[in-house]
């Protein structure tokens, strides 16, 4: 069976595709300001009917509704995430036309959410229609899981995770953070670290007081900076106790994989406004810290007169947060027990810990069915093989998502965007060939997923026939 | 010559002098608000003509005037310093009458500004009034320097200080911070801490960045409590490369002062919510090192997300502000010049320093006419030994005053408070007692002053015509 159909079928519907994602991308939906969000949950409940799903809006709390929708069936189940809410729309001036004009020129779609990530979720959706419209019925069971407040946090999502574990029972999950690099190679991430976001309290006077008190008073800015010099070194290594001993070696297949990632270094430094990398580390080091290194990052710290202009007082609190990016196989609730003991051993008790927020590393072996179909499918699709991100450096409700359950559910995650799709800045724009291509490497990627899946259950069969003789 | 007449002529004015400064006391002039605070400059003025004294209004800038006043003529000039600008009124709710109410009941006046310090400004007025009544003319010239931003850092004031030096070329010059302990005894202290107020700042990226590049971009926040963990260990000790070497021996006078100095320990405590002092420390040791030591705290730090809640970025500045109080013969240059050495020897050349503000530390020997005026008028007036602080651990623009000229001008403060006249809080309030025992005591000190300055100008003629003969 090839996609030839397939392909004919996407390319005579591309004018009515583009069109589509641009009536998508006219519908303002900046979650942080409110306008036009419920609005767009409707819009895209009703995209998703319209292409064959059974749908359910999950409306949590005062959040903004969790868009649900099944397509398919079969033995297999795999979610797609995806999010209609769009970023703030920052400076107006500094956009070539409107964040919200969605107009086309040169082949490019320039508009707020076009990149993150309405195209994705349109293209995804388009596949399943075109998929359905040339092979027939879906090979196994999608469920969009689609929210609104990526911008937010996602505490919808959430509690959606917490409350409807079961929704969430699959065999993988695909995200929609992606992109073409600089080389025009696809990267596919098998997943994302998780997150640890900790605030650290030290107490002084109940208020804070005049200087003069500095020699004799207790600062608890002191004492936070002396209690964190001792968990990063100045060369910025790690060194809670036994921290390191906690992380999993590095799998043969990721560190074969890591090999085809670079990082361009003088572009990346140009856009920083930095001279050089922590350590002065560079090519695969510098890549592989980025990937496989858990972080601890302070994030702000909070101690004494915070408004304009500056006043001599002896503060009486002082906090930090601090963001750990985590790496198999630490966990959030074992971060704050190292950091609470390494504390506590130099005598830093008084120091609050307190976990703010947390999300679990959620990471996909090279062999799961989401990361052979997405790696399998994509040299067809891109006529090039993909550059494989081992984990995203990133975080996310992924690992809400992909981990309601035990095991955790195997997560892919690519996307349509190109490396010039600025998705937070102005002027975000997506290239049309690539939605397009993206909408012909989801149909592959589907096909994938039937087919391998097929083969594992007439195998699991086979073998339960074999165990019943 | 003895003080009947003058404490009688006193105690026959009480009446009229309790009304004004009943009448002081009503006029709101909150520098920090801006209400009626020229008004109050005008009538300050129009009191000291009144009094007999020759006045200029000295406007600097868009700034509230600095108003000096001058009496009497000799050999010996004195600087009388003031301010007629009082603090914000805070919450109204926790007054008993209105802070501008000034009523008087069970022999206290409440009033924002009684105790800080419109009742010594008036009070040392009416001593020389007093005085004129009934000795005639003052024995020494006595020149009044009044300004009406205490509330705002004084900035006037270190601006009159460099453009009119030559105002402040005087033998002595006495402040208006002091209270009476809670043993009723009359504080006196013999200057002030000096202070460096500086901002520590290290940079990274050009703008705070996604915290996922937490491993490989440096980040200013790390680098900033690195830096700090080196300035003062764990156990609140000062550890600057050379910094004891420059602080002066206490001199034994002072030494021996300090043994009248006790602090109400307990009291403090819980007023300031803490459990115990800086390395435990209590007594005679807690009074030294209140007095004599340096200080440095960190009064802020500023990095990443500033607003409320929390957010994961990688900060691209921290920023630090610290407060060094000075003791002989620390400098603010010293200051700076010894922990820019300090970092620099391990590395955090990339940190910048700067001196946002610096006053030097003003500082009495025991033996100048102003101490001895204080000293030995005090238990005639107040019927037992003052107690000495040998150095107030607070600063202030007296630094800029008495260091405008070299050597600087000796330098001793009191004044009417009393241990519960809360001059910041709500209900700030004097004991009328308080009041006019004052202007009893700064009749003496004026004396005091003429006599030992025209002892002083005796020698030295006599000096002068012995090396002619």
């Amino acid at each position: 069976m090839t996609f030839t159909r397939f392909d004919r079928y996407v390319e005579r519907h591309a004018r009515s595709f583009t069109e589509r994602l641009q009536a998508l991308c006219r519908m303002p939906s900046v979650a942080a300001r409110g306008t036009g969000v419920r609005a767009m949950a409707e819009t895209v409940e009703g995209m998703m009917q319209r292409a064959g799903a059974g749908t359910r809006s999950f409306k949590l709390g005062g959040g903004y509704p969790i868009i649900y929708g099944e397509f398919g069936a079969g033995h297999h189940c795999f979610i797609v995430y995806g999010h209609y809410d769009v970023q703030p729309v920052g400076q107006l001036g500094e956009w070539t036309t409107g964040p919200f004009a969605a107009e086309i020129s040169d082949g490019l779609l320039r508009a707020r959410g076009a990149s993150n990530s309405k195209g994705d979720l349109l293209a995804r959706i388009l596949a399943i229609e075109a998929y359905q419209k040339t092979f027939g019925k879906l090979p196994v069971c999608v469920r969009f899981i689609v929210e609104g407040e990526d911008g937010l946090g996602s505490p919808s999502l959430q509690t959606f995770a917490r409350e409807h574990a079961e929704l969430l029972r699959a065999d993988g999950c695909i995200w929609d953070d992606g992109y073409k690099d600089t080389q025009e190679r696809l990267v596919i991430s098998l997943g994302f670290k998780g997150i640890a976001f900790l605030e650290l309290r030290a107490h002084g006077a109940r208020t804070d007081l005049h200087s003069k008190w500095g020699g004799i008073v207790p600062n608890p800015a002191w004492r936070l900076v002396q209690a964190l010099a001792t968990v990063v070194s100045p060369k910025g290594v790690i060194t809670i106790d036994n921290f390191n001993s906690h992380i999993a070696p590095i799998e043969p297949q990721d560190a074969q994989a890591l090999k085809t990632v670079t990082l361009d270094e003088a572009q990346l430094r140009r856009e920083f406004g930095i001279d050089g990398w922590v350590r002065g580390m560079t090519g695969r080091a510098l890549a592989k810290e980025l990937i496989f290194a858990p972080t601890c990052t302070i994030c702000s710290i909070h101690t004494g007169h915070t408004g304009a202009g500056a006043t001599t007082v002896l503060p009486g609190t002082a906090i930090a947060h601090l963001d750990f990016r985590l790496v198999p196989d630490l966990t959030p609730a074992r971060v704050v027990e190292l950091l609470r003991a390494h504390l506590d051993k130099r005598g830093f008790t008084d120091i609050d810990i307190n976990l703010i927020a947390a999300t679990s590393v959620a990471k996909s072996s090279q062999d799961s069915f989401v990361a052979l179909a997405a790696i399998e499918s994509a040299p067809e699709a891109y006529a090039q093989q993909p550059v494989i991100y081992p984990l995203d450096p990133a975080s996310g409700p992924v690992g809400a998502v992909c981990g309601a359950q035990q095991p955790a559910t195997p997560v892919v995650s690519f996307g349509i965007s190109y490396a010039g799709s600025n998705p937070h800045g102005p002027d975000e724009n997506i290239r049309l060939d690539d939605f397009l291509q993206g909408i012909k490497y989801f149909g592959r990627v589907i096909h994938h997923l039937g087919q391998s899946s097929a083969a594992s259950y007439a195998q699991k069969k086979s073998t339960l026939v074999q165990l019943e003789k």
